[in-house]
């Protein structure tokens, strides 16, 4: 894995501090971890930069997009993909901001489905097409079947990592 | 990047509930992020498991072991790989613990290093091993040909995100 040239990270992260006796995968891993920070971080600069927000309440919005019918609280956690947010916190945010709102039994709050609004489908909206056009620009690095490639190999970690004994999906 | 069979994941989650009409390259970054948080709760669930320890105590005493000569807290919270933990908070206990010491000028604790014990290093290594033989284990499911495919677009993509404009290094 180690390569000199021009795809050496210009600055120190995790990976250019992995040692030389550490093994491939290891450096992989280290790897794999370190451009997934990258991306996370340009994103969550993005996010505040152009819509003063987190990548939490994007994130929380996200799952409530693809979930019209709403989502219980337990679940609406289930779902983020990211750390470092309070989703009931966020939750109580984004609907006195009139973005989201909860249906249901108001007695029992866990049984509560938490739904965006109009307004917060809007909202969600335009941060979603920023996002998604600062994804498709890091990754114009890659050709449609690199592309491929990287997507084949991933699915392939993915599953076999899945199917290890005594590990469950977190 | 859609396909159907075996490499369908078993269970819910981010990666399959991106809708049909999302852009590859969006696909493909919650793929890769999807693969980075499994195998990241998996590492998590063998800390806790065998070591009965974080992974944001085993991310910082990782930075510690690759710098002999110790580091500042700016400096090993700058390299810190996960989010999750409180740089000083850890460190304190650590310190309790003595796996680390604190070196330098005590007026001010901002110019303190901190560095692993022999005992620090000993634990440390024992994390290590198990750390790596499981991420082998995981990246077992790809040959080293795909291997050596995943790490040069990994390092493509992530010197490309680099360089855009206005993007700092998280």
């Amino acid at each position: 894995m180690a390569r000199p040239g021009p795809l050496v990270p210009r600055t120190t992260d995790a990976e250019t501090r992995a040692s030389a006796r550490d093994h491939d995968a290891l450096r992989l891993w280290l790897r794999l971890l370190a451009t997934t920070n990258l991306i996370e971080g340009g994103v969550r600069a993005l996010l505040k930069r152009e819509f003063a927000t987190t990548l939490p309440r994007f994130d929380l919005m996200a799952q409530l997009e693809r979930a019209p019918e709403g989502l219980k609280m337990g679940e609406l956690s289930r779902r983020m993909m990211v750390t470092g947010g309070n989703v009931t916190g966020i939750t109580d945010l984004l609907e006195r901001e009139g973005l989201v709102t909860r249906l249901g039994d108001r007695e029992d709050r866990r049984a509560l489905r938490v739904r965006l609004t109009p307004a917060g489908r809007k909202a969600f909206r335009a941060m979603a097409e920023a996002h998604e056009r600062w994804i498709i620009r890091g990754f114009a690095a890659l050709t449609p079947a690199e592309m491929h490639a990287l997507g084949d190999s991933l699915g392939r970690l993915k599953h076999h990592v899945r199917t290890f004994e005594g590990t469950r999906t977190p």
